[in-house]
């Protein structure tokens, strides 16, 4: 039995998987904030859905950046600035987890759900937007760790301003944080708030929502032009708009498409689907990261 | 002994490759109008370089699309619109050759010249762009052969049209196709002009100038923000600036990462380096292919 976690903002998820892969058991709790409580949530979760079993390997998923021996860097939802979070949780619990982006190990869990497809990307579009890029089921990490980090790529020099200093970052169009700073109303599911109201014609909406669709675009657009992935599988907060969300991501591919023999050949618009189950695709995937021989995934 | 042939818009170039990898033989000729002069251009290619002996195997780097049997697409600068290449040198030489995309082979051959480098992108600036990803040595073909086709990514809605119908193409910003169009005069040199002019304080010279450097920049940046390779080696026609080109892009990419402890974090000004020899990096690259087991070859 392996054990996955996933480590978000607001909850920690954990599964136990077994040997065929599948989810046998599921546990949900809140996260805490700042490394000590992180850590405490992370070794209850993974006691927790062990059941008194010893997990043959531990995989943990989270935000920021993950150095290779399982250094954390810039989780700054979750209140870590850098923590040796493999260390830590070793020390408590005796065993030594894998540890990953949490976006890139959910890349992991989809193509699970997706054993036809080679190679895929996840793109997350939640408060911010990176994706992770997976070729037969194993990460690509990248020199430092930083493939996927698509959310900071500028695609309009006159776009809106991103706290990154740049304009027209892909976050600044299409991530959540972003999408509700510029609604600017107090509101429980911003984005859908914005959806709703473009539909009634207000000229903000219209103006946010035009943005956010351009900017997930331009997500599948450089995915597949840098690494020509069989899919781009859009998930997290904003894609839970669903169709909503696609359709005018697919007609926008397309209209860049309807003027390029080449563009059209690529078929990027089709290669746009969404996560095919409501499987915990970041926890499963940090399992099967944990199972998975080190020598065995690219650019580790 | 191996045999790479570089295979451009005016020069096919041959090399002999002995077991060290190292280039013991070299052949230049002018290229053929059309498939059947390619084929033949080809063919007599390997044969005077080959010096009578018969090659263990056969690289051809070439330029469009290249499918994994070796059928080759929309190589517009050499008169193919579709041609199963591997099978015509196969009918007149009765060996089969591997063949590539030529910038992807470019890659190929970089990584042999920068051993250490363990993850690479070869960032072709020449009458058009596109990028060679490499990893292990190996390339990253993608699932249709177009990774690293990156010309065609947007990154200004509000910049100059390209021949592919979108606007603000890294290849319409920084394309040396597209940088003699929009400066207008014939020349011999029209990038090399261009600079001089800019010098020299002319506006539109200015004004292209930047724009070369900035569609450079944005590709740097969107290949290390999606791939986080070790190194973007600047290569192609316009890259032969070297620092005159190079040092402006590393200035814009400096300018973006000041404002964002993200983007500093991931030096993507110190990325950048240039062709470390004149070598022939593309017709090494394709012979170090033609020798490489398929099997180890990511995303064939």
């Amino acid at each position: 039995m392996r054990v996955g976690v996933d480590v978000g903002g607001t909850k920690i998820l954990a599964v136990a998987v077994d040997e065929g892969g599948s989810v046998v058991a599921t546990v949900r709790r809140a996260t805490g904030w700042g490394a000590d409580a992180v850590v405490d949530g992370i070794c209850a979760a993974v006691e927790t859905v062990s059941q008194g079993r010893r997990p043959d390997a531990i995989g943990v998923g989270v935000p920021g950046q993950v150095a290779p021996r399982g250094i954390v860097r810039h989780a700054l939802n979750l209140g870590i600035d850098s923590l040796d979070l493999a260390a830590a949780v070793e020390d408590r619990i005796g065993a030594r987890p894998v540890v990953e982006n949490d976006v890139r190990a959910a890349a992991v869990g989809v193509s699970a759900l997706l054993p036809e497809v080679a190679s895929l990307a996840y793109l997350n579009v939640g408060t911010g937007v990176a994706a992770g890029i997976a070729q037969g089921g194993m990460p690509w990490r990248g020199a430092r760790g930083a493939a996927g980090e698509i959310g900071h790529v500028s695609v309009d020099p006159a776009g809106p301003v991103c706290p990154c200093g740049q304009r027209g970052c892909i976050e600044a169009l299409a991530g959540g944080d972003a999408v509700a700073a510029r609604w600017g109303q107090a509101a429980t599911l911003p984005v859908a708030e914005v959806f709703e109201a473009a539909d009634a014609g207000d000229p903000l909406a219209l103006s946010v929502r035009a943005d956010l669709v351009r900017g997930v675009a331009a997500a599948v657009q450089l995915l597949v032009l840098t690494t020509d992935v069989e899919r781009v599988v859009l998930g997290g907060g904003v894609a839970n708009l669903g169709e909503r969300l696609r359709r005018p991501v697919r007609t926008a591919l397309r209209a860049a498409a309807s003027g390029s023999v080449f563009l059209a050949s690529l078929d990027l618009a089709d290669r746009v689907v969404p996560v095919p189950s409501d499987a915990p695709i970041g926890a499963l995937g940090a399992a099967l990261l944990a199972g998975a021989p080190a020598a065995a995934v690219p650019g580790m």
